[in-house]
């Protein structure tokens, strides 16, 4: 029986990952603050800052997965946010009720943040951690902890690193979702020179990634990532494009942050090779995708 | 107004480090989760894992200053236990309530075994830390965690790493509390070899030196040690014959663990340096103080 709790299942990734777990027979649970209404989930409510609570109802479903997606992410404050470190706690609590209940195998969500960005190729079992962020601090910190944890207490664990991720259901204050809402307005966008590398992977992707990640046996840090890089400037030409508003695109037109890294890509020969998965979006397939959504929304 | 909060009061290091921030002019206040009765503090029953009352206990309170020496440290369990975990979230919880409640300075206690013991002069700002237990990996995230959101929410931040520690009122299972105890008792003692260099500190010059470095505004990892190590043949040799019982030590009796560090000794310039703190005990009159306390307790 593949029993999983997902946390955080109305968010971002949540929402594909909900079908993308059903879809691999997961019998999928979700719990949030509200009880969402997610298609196929059987959804609870029960606070994650309420240690009883979740604790009781781990007891009740007695999942043999979780899948920890769930964390404070607003856009532009969750970098330095205090909020980070409740949900280390939070995510520690979580990790000692799901063992407590028989659970077997916990996967959580971790970030690109995590690596030191000097490095331009990150790849899982090379490249040093050394994050410069409090959210980046916090999710290694968990990571850590929950890995050494999990040795003693014969819990197969995982830790999908989500790189840069678009789609359908973006919160506006994001670099893909402000652009195409923006160009579809006709407003137009400043944007700095566009020459940062970045793997960007389409939502839906991320979502499948880290089904697959639960249902396959890999453990530790396992990049979720396209393995396809480009610059942010293709990236962005190619929605103005789609949406005929190259006119609205203003590249260089704003300054880059003196700090932020010339190239940062992800090294996916775990997630190919050993958990077998591989994106069904490729960029411009991705992006149409989420210019329809968008569309949908005026 | 120095009013400071000290958990764990009643444990080992606690019991001393009322006194001593008593006299250094502190108004005390310990909690646990019964209300001890330390003469001079004034004692709260607070449940360290009810985030709640935590919360609800320091918005009365108010203190300016924590020192939180409570963990879980059961002789040979707490290496390895799960409950490391546990203490994570429950001082995550502290350290947000603090802030919520106005506080200035939180000082935490952490442990040599944070750092890469493949190293031999352990230095606060040159050692790398590569914690090979679940206490360690858990202490040491803590301190990266808390660190790190002390910046953004400016609270001044300290982290007393203890070395090895001995004295009145030790648990028996450890080193020194053992081996005074069973040669009082006229028991044979069986031990390594005895060439492992360490540096141990009388508990109550730890906790003294933890109530000047709350009193001080140094910021970050402190090592709490004598900088005086030695061999522990010498020490054991030297507390044998303090009660006559030479005969009973049997030095090379048992091996040591093939991962035992040959030699761990501490840097103490930042305790004696920045925090201007120097021990009261040497070895010596440190042993001397420990026998008679197991004394009276036969």
């Amino acid at each position: 029986m593949k029993r999983i709790v997902v946390t955080g299942a109305s968010g971002f990734v949540g929402r594909f990952a909900v079908p993308a777990l059903l879809q691999r027979g997961f019998e999928v649970h979700s719990i949030g603050r509200q009880a969402a209404a997610d298609v196929g989930a059987q959804n609870h409510a029960c606070d994650l800052f309420d240690a009883r609570s979740v604790t009781d109802f781990l007891e009740l479903v007695r999942p043999s997965h979780i899948l920890h997606l769930a964390w404070f992410v607003p856009p532009g404050k969750f970098w330095s946010a205090s909020e980070n470190l409740d949900w280390v706690a939070a995510s520690i609590s979580l990790y000692r009720a799901f063992v407590s209940a028989g659970g077997r195998r916990f996967v959580g969500a971790g970030t690109c943040a995590e690596y030191d960005w000097t490095h331009e190729k990150l790849e899982e079992q090379v490249t040093p951690c050394r994050p410069s962020t409090l959210y980046g601090i916090a999710k290694n910190n968990l990571q850590q902890l929950l890995s050494a944890a999990s040795h003693g207490d014969s819990i197969s664990f995982a830790w999908g690193r989500v790189f840069f991720l678009y789609g359908p259901g973006e919160k506006r204050g994001r670099l893909v979702s402000d652009l195409v809402a923006n160009l579809l307005d006709g407003k137009s966008v400043e944007t700095t020179h566009g020459n940062q590398v970045r793997d960007f992977m389409h939502v839906a992707d991320v979502a499948a990634a880290f089904a697959a990640l639960c249902e396959s046996e890999v453990e530790g840090p396992v990049n979720i990532a396209s393995g396809s890089a480009m610059p942010l400037r293709e990236m962005m030409m190619q929605i103005a494009e789609l949406v005929s508003r190259t006119d609205l695109l203003k590249l260089g037109h704003r300054l880059a942050p003196p700090e932020d890294p010339r190239r940062l890509t992800a090294s996916v020969v775990r997630l190919k090779g050993e958990v077998g998965f591989s994106p069904r979006f490729d960029l411009k397939s991705g992006i149409a995708d989420t210019v329809n959504w968008w569309r949908q929304q005026h």
